[in-house]
């Protein structure tokens, strides 16, 4: 078999700080490279996969910066493919943890082919997936990857669910938002939730929200007054909406802070108002990332979460792009609040190995 | 015996939200009030008390307000005494719980005597002291009163002592922060402790800082450059020092939410620039106030911390006024950070009932 195109989405320009990545600008669409899938030389413990798709999350702006400047999440390297977590099927392999036919979810390229060199981090951020249910791959990005986990861990070690107790979760109708609102329903609690659109608005009702608003066309603050105070603020947005449930925090709150989107794109400082709450009302601040939760929490997650997403007790939503040639845009959208539910780039054919679960919405 | 002056503090004037309050204008000294302490009538359960020694906080601020502003404390009475937390000696009693010569810890005005009802808050917030150790009682409203259960219960509750890691104690040389410095040492930790004054400075490294630095005269943000990361900061301060301290966080940091001193006389916003790092840094953020910690702590402390005081193993120091005059001007010290130590009215003859621990510098 002779070399086939390998397409793939390279970093192309850093964008400033303060403003949105451009699609064909920060990221192109490359179509010039090859791969001959049979020959390309493997050295030990590598492997050549095919990627099923690809996740695009918020925190790959924070990727999209100078080599020189620090930050939680190595920046992407300028003319090299962006890179994220996806699925992928291994077709050859040196490797005798990911055998040639299996699947397997951690960091890739975005690229239609890539190889996983044998040692680095790449290679260890992989997980070999078994999918006895047999759910569509995407899933394992979404509900069943790290949003999932993202919503299952942070609920499960930061919250003191307070039946009738009040939840406020912004970004509600993404791919961790969502989730938690389940989550906070099945606690029983009421819940706020917040997104940008009235079709996200419609999924959070759906979900089961109790007060599901549109914050373009409603006032935050209105709402937390009237609906308030908050036992549970998760935090998705930063700046002022934090500042704001700060303002409305019930006494012995507990806030988790899982992202700040607002503050992705912009180098404003924020002047917080409400900052002696945090004393006043004996606030619980936690701030986390998903993988210092692994270890205590994983084995659960394994033992509940696909069951219950297989079996359609929890629901989910899937921002389906199709083909690498519009990650671009898509990942534009998802950091302007575009997309309603899990954003995923579909690579390849391959993701829908068996039965929807009925869950999908 | 004919009625006697009962000289008090009364609250006079309403501060602006954005300045200080004024000696004489916000509080003024009042002698023109008199009270017969053999005939004064009591009340079912009220007992008439004799003031010793009462504590000066930065919290009573906030109590300078007008009533219909809400707060975590309730507002003074405009043309009433002020109060705050004290030790009194019982003259007269009609409750069985604080007899004739009881000695009592709690809210009371300030006042040379005053009558504390038989229900309602004053009377609920009295403890009686045993003092079995023979130690002054002024040390009941500092390091054997709530700011040594602000600094013991803090530090039990929210700090994993990691040893040889960083702590940053801001006004290290006040009641609560001069003994947290003692509590991160005694768990081996390197400890930064800043302060207003060099004679702070001084007593911060008395107290086993390892960098004690004037804030006035060094740059908080190279201090923690260099001498940071921190594990642990605690926080009396907010606002510019609290976003340094996010910068300089070590990864899984504890940040302690104990005070935020340069906001209290002030309407401005902080701008931070620093919030995302509660995330990429995986901080835990532990405002608190002292009352909610009581149940949990308090056995331990009385078991530990008093024997410790007695024996010189802890230290502290007292700022003392004599006599109810200077109120006003001791009150503004506190919050312009011109005392060293707990800051104390003696208010009454009666303080030093047997020896001063080893202790006292």
């Amino acid at each position: 078999m002779p070399p086939i195109p390998n397409r793939r989405v390279l970093f192309n320009e850093i964008p400033p700080a303060d403003g949105y990545p451009i699609p064909g600008k920060t990221t192109v669409y490359d179509t010039s490279a090859e791969i001959d899938l049979e020959n390309a030389p493997l050295s030990k413990d590598s492997i050549l996969v095919k990627v099923i798709c690809l996740s695009l999350d918020p925190y790959m702006r924070s990727r999209m910066r100078k080599p020189d400047v620090p930050g939680y999440v190595p920046p992407f390297i300028l003319h090299e493919p962006i890179s994220g977590h996806g699925v992928s099927v291994v077709l050859r392999s040196r490797n005798p943890h990911f055998k040639e036919g299996a699947h397997v979810r951690g960091f890739m390229d975005f690229a239609e082919y890539c190889i996983i060199e044998g040692d680095g981090f790449p290679m260890q951020s992989l997980i070999l997936l078994k999918n006895d249910l047999q759910l569509p791959w995407s899933l394992y990005v979404g509900i069943l990857g790290v949003p999932g986990r993202t919503a299952v861990f942070g609920w499960r070690e930061y919250v003191k669910p307070k039946a009738r107790g009040v939840a406020f979760i912004t970004t509600g109708a993404g791919a961790v938002g969502s989730l938690v609102i389940q989550l906070a329903k099945r606690d029983g609690m009421k819940v706020i939730a917040s997104a940008g659109t009235d079709d996200k608005v419609n999924f959070m009702n759906e979900l089961g929200a109790d007060v599901a608003f549109n914050y373009h066309t409603n006032s935050t603050k209105d709402i937390l007054r009237e609906h308030g105070p908050l036992d549970v603020y998760w935090d998705n947005v930063g700046g002022e909406v934090l500042d704001l449930a700060l303002e409305n925090a019930a006494f012995s709150a507990s806030f988790v802070e899982c992202g700040m989107i607002t503050t992705y794109n912009s180098t404003n400082a924020y002047p917080f108002k409400n900052m002696f709450n945090i004393i006043s009302k004996n606030i619980q601040i936690n701030g986390f990332l998903t993988r210092t939760l692994l270890e205590k929490h994983e084995e659960e997650f394994l033992q509940i979460i696909p069951k219950m997403v297989g079996d359609g007790e929890l629901k989910y939503r899937e921002d389906i792009t199709s083909g690498l040639a519009n990650t671009g845009s898509a990942l534009l959208d998802l950091l302007t609040g575009k997309n309603t539910g899990k954003s995923i780039v579909i690579v390849n054919e391959g993701n829908s190995i068996g039965r929807f679960p009925k869950s999908v919405m």
